[in-house]
């Protein structure tokens, strides 16, 4: 178990981006597996499933200590496997402790708000972990490659500049900086997939009748802004990836790996936050004495049958 | 499977509350595990794993299909097992398709506005599974007990009669007819704790260190009104119990029999909603070709592999 953890811990510092200034989207292979190939794909199963279990314990202490916060941040091209991996990391953690946003398009009335106004209100409560199904990033990649939805934002116009992307990333630095030092560590998956391998994920929805309804057809056009998204994800991450609030980008043409690093990022992130179930002050130690003797001499009250309580 | 399947639905029966007029709670024992008993308990695990599978399978039909949604509502004494039961029940399904809410005490914005507001604001989404720990059941439950609460309400003063409880009672029922109109159908678990068993569980959280921090004092003073509060649920579940909406009184005083009903009411209202994977339309099937033929003429696009592509 300890070895597990380590093991994981060596591969998770692979993918980190703690520090923007010095990354290259072009120096990460999407289909990197570090040293596992596919044999070692039964012992990763089981790499899984223990840290889910992990991940399960160390969830139930964040939420019992309620202090902290942690928001996991998934962003991708389409098909590189967002909802498989947070149903398949998430899936053994109670929900009571775990809250998922998924952000579409923005509807009328958060277009009367700034554009962080929906993330902020769905942002985790103390003790909780959010998830983020896309996010306030989608402003600075499908905006970005799209330029045009600028002018259904209804912005000032003095904010519509050239400079208006720089600006983003930086109101971005500064929002999840502020969260950071209020308790929410935000950490960011960029889920890495091949234009490959999107083709032939793809093709299987097509293919494969069960998979239909999870295909919607205008997903192929932008396939063809492919080095565009490319360029607005490295500058994104350039831009945002710090110690506090890191980067991940994280291979994704083979899924059973995808989610050994996102769950051995969370697992990490949340052993790193020292958590520890409450202690009870000594005011709160005397007040359970008190409680005790009051339950003690209950002994009197009517037996509590069923039937003859009333 | 089918036999387990059949022998829990027999279960779940023997606690399901669907016609309110008929409903006294002097009949249940919260100590009834009908014929299970000790030597069953590791069957009993097997059926529940088994069980959250199978929820965790209908669950994934329920988010596919985006119509209905499911609202759980779990009231109960202190400390007869709702955090537990959810936790068991409930994880190991995808946490994107659950939402669960705890209520407290009404804050001063919630006290602005009408009993029955933050309850809708927190109504699960289409194709979900929403969690009430808690819920505007308080309204007609603590407050009866407790009806001073009503002062700080801020209600129109024609409206605090002495048949406030009965219209309360009449909202909700009428709240939760709506809602099951409209695609949301309500479950409401009653667990059913013995005022012994909650004596039993008590002790043991003051006497356990790790287990004192989910302790508060002013619990033990609610005991006081026992009566008072089994009076008032037995009203809650007459007035609120239907076929659409049920109730379920579930025997409290074991936790893996808590968990084994709990989760055979869900699965069983899951099974009755019919779900299915969407099926696509003939124009679908036409534009999911378009994008096979656009994909598959792709195939002089540069070749996509990393640090070549830009």
């Amino acid at each position: 178990m300890a070895d597990q953890a380590k093991e994981l811990h060596k591969l998770v510092e692979r993918y980190r981006i703690a520090d923007g200034k010095r990354f290259r989207l072009k120096h990460c292979d999407p289909a990197d597996t570090h040293h596992l190939d596919a044999e070692d794909k039964p012992r990763s199963k089981t790499l899984l499933s223990s840290s889910v279990s992990l991940l399960a314990e160390l969830q139930d202490k964040l939420f019992a200590q309620d202090r902290k916060s942690l928001l996991l941040v998934f962003q991708a091209m389409d098909a590189a496997g967002k909802d498989g991996t947070i149903k398949h990391v998430m899936s053994g953690v109670n929900p009571a402790g775990v809250q998922v946003s998924s952000f579409k398009a923005p509807s009328a009335e958060e277009l009367d708000h700034d554009y962080l106004w929906r993330a902020w209100r769905a942002l985790p409560e103390r003790g909780r972990i959010g998830i983020f199904n896309r996010s306030y990033y989608e402003e600075v990649l499908v905006v970005r490659v799209h330029p045009s939805i600028l002018q259904g934002q209804k912005l000032p116009p003095t904010s519509l500049t050239k400079h208006i992307f720089r600006d983003r990333l930086r109101d971005i630095a500064h929002f999840e900086d502020y969260l950071s030092r209020n308790g929410t560590q935000v950490l960011k998956f960029f889920l890495h997939v091949s234009r490959d391998e999107q083709k032939r994920r793809f093709l299987e929805r097509i293919e494969q009748p069960e998979k239909n309804w999870k295909f919607a057809a205008g997903d192929v056009k932008e396939r063809g802004h492919w080095d565009d998204y490319m360029a607005a994800y490295e500058d994104a991450i350039r831009s945002t990836a710090t110690e506090a609030n890191p980067w991940f980008v994280v291979p994704a043409d083979n899924k059973w790996f995808t989610r050994l690093v996102v769950v051995g990022a969370v697992v990490q992130a949340l052993e790193q936050m020292n958590l520890a179930y409450p202690t009870v002050t000594a005011a709160q130690r005397q007040e359970l004495q008190t409680a005790r003797a009051l339950l003690e001499a209950e002994a009197t009250a009517p037996p509590a049958r069923p039937g003859k309580r009333r």
